[in-house]
């Protein structure tokens, strides 16, 4: 692989893969942005608005004319993007750089394996913790990674140079990137972000089911709209995260179980030195971590 | 009591009491609002602000010169504030109507009780359901009510010219005024409020105590920070309010941990029908609530 880099392939051309490719075309990163996909509407949609520069339906194009394919689908989509995408490369002499963008890394890591009976050097798998309440390539934009993280899950058999393509390609968007091994990827997310999905869709469905549920969330106010934001995630999208992220997810689940099996007793005793050594723990942790994240940037998601 | 509202004492002057006098100031309810409270320079500082027209430190005066008397202190403070106040109205001809602000109501009610020997007819229960995350006077607003919830909790012994006189109170606030009974409101306010400060008081307690938490908290984003943005309330109100509402959080949490294990096991046996059904019978439920309170108003909390 040259330094140069001419084709990048976006394989799903939504939000995520739709803002990739409007960062690389506004930093040069690249000489031209290919996307594929299934969906010619979609595609088609994403010429018009100038997101990409052509696009394919043919998969065996994509794969032989990028230096870097990047796969920007659903979580469960890119495991089976990767298990058709691996054994077409494997036999390539300069196979492209192949990375994603999805919320799991286990089951991609664990499914290159099965693929390949061993890691592919090229394949470097990646998270940008980025996301809107929109989604579709008409809500693409071209700052959605700028001040955001980028994690990267480097194995032990990538190439240095694949790695150090994609990390280019990310910091070219203005994300700021960092390394971190699969399981830890995984445990972390499944902490701050998939068990918050969880608890969240828990709480209002409890309520949604119960009798008084009307006059529940007649009296619900600010407080309870943004605990629960995130439960009008797309059900899809997340059933298919805990399905990817299930052991990390269940562990955390777990943990957060055991943490609120503490606080009730509190609460039924009357414990207050309990309650509120427990409530100003997390005030301080939580005052702490909405500092350090408004010094990064205002309105991501994740 | 004549038709004729002369002078509203509000016993502590704070965010929630000092919003209501400017309230009140405003709209013309009242001839007079005077403050009364522990700390002179809160009271003073009212007094500069315009928020208050007199304030005392005498207990006794403001009893003898209100026609109303509103609690404002927070929740176990105003169990103490009632104790206090109802032997001396008591034995008065006219004793003032009193009322209150704060969040649990059944705690407030067996006080009443076990004070006065049976429900005081000029006792009115009240929460309104708002805040801020400023408090103190200095931050009370004359709009903290506008289209904001206020419930109250009349008792079958209350006499209907104080219950009449309150809900006028809060209408002049600008507030939409609903009754329910004691039980219910701390059912309902549980469930939508101290189950939400609970669980979101416990996620980041349990994730600041792992040894990960760094690396946690610098990987969490936008959908983590509006879920935990209620983990940054006052410690020692929300231990005060687990406590005045024991039996109704309790409820609510192991109806909650019940739901939670429900969903968790659909997780453990990758039950994509179960958890696609949960996510989005949740999001449907959190869709149709967000959408009827965009219709009432913004920048509100509870």
């Amino acid at each position: 692989m040259s330094n140069k880099v001419e084709t990048v392939a976006i394989l799903g051309l939504g939000l995520i893969g739709g803002s990739l490719a409007k960062a690389l075309r506004a930093s040069g990163f690249c000489q031209r942005i290919l996307g594929y996909g299934h969906r010619e509407p979609s595609l088609r949609r994403g010429l018009e608005l100038g997101v990409i520069d052509a696009f394919t339906l043919d998969l065996e194009e994509a794969i032989t004319t990028a230096d870097i394919l990047v796969i920007c689908t659903p979580t469960l989509v890119a495991e089976q993007v990767l298990r058709e995408v691996l054994p077409r490369t494997q036999a390539m002499v300069r196979p492209p750089v192949i990375t994603d963008a999805a919320s799991v890394k286990g089951n991609l890591y664990a499914a290159a394996v099965a693929v390949c009976g061993e890691f592919p050097p090229y394949l470097v798998l990646g998270h940008p913790i980025a996301g809107s309440e929109r989604s579709g390539v008409d809500a693409a934009k071209a700052d959605l990674y700028v001040n955001h993280r980028v994690i990267l899950t480097p194995a032990s058999e990538n190439d240095p140079g694949a790695l150090e393509l994609v990390r280019n390609m990310w910091l070219a968007t203005g994300a700021e990137v960092v390394d971190m091994e699969v399981a830890r990827h995984d445990a972390v997310l499944a902490s701050t972000s998939h068990l918050p999905h969880v608890l969240a869709y828990a709480l209002v469905d409890s309520l949604a089911q119960s009798a008084e549920s009307d006059e529940i969330f007649r009296c619900a106010a600010g407080g309870f709209r943004d605990f629960t934001r995130i439960a009008s995630s797309d059900p899809v999208m997340w059933r298919d995260i805990a399905i990817a992220n299930k052991s990390a997810l269940l562990r955390a689940m777990d943990q957060f179980t055991d943490h609120l099996a503490q606080l009730r007793h509190a609460v039924a005793t009357e414990d207050a030195q309990g309650m509120h050594d427990t409530f100003a723990r997390a005030k301080t942790a939580r005052d702490e971590f909405t500092a350090v994240l408004a010094q990064r940037s205002a309105g991501e998601e994740g």
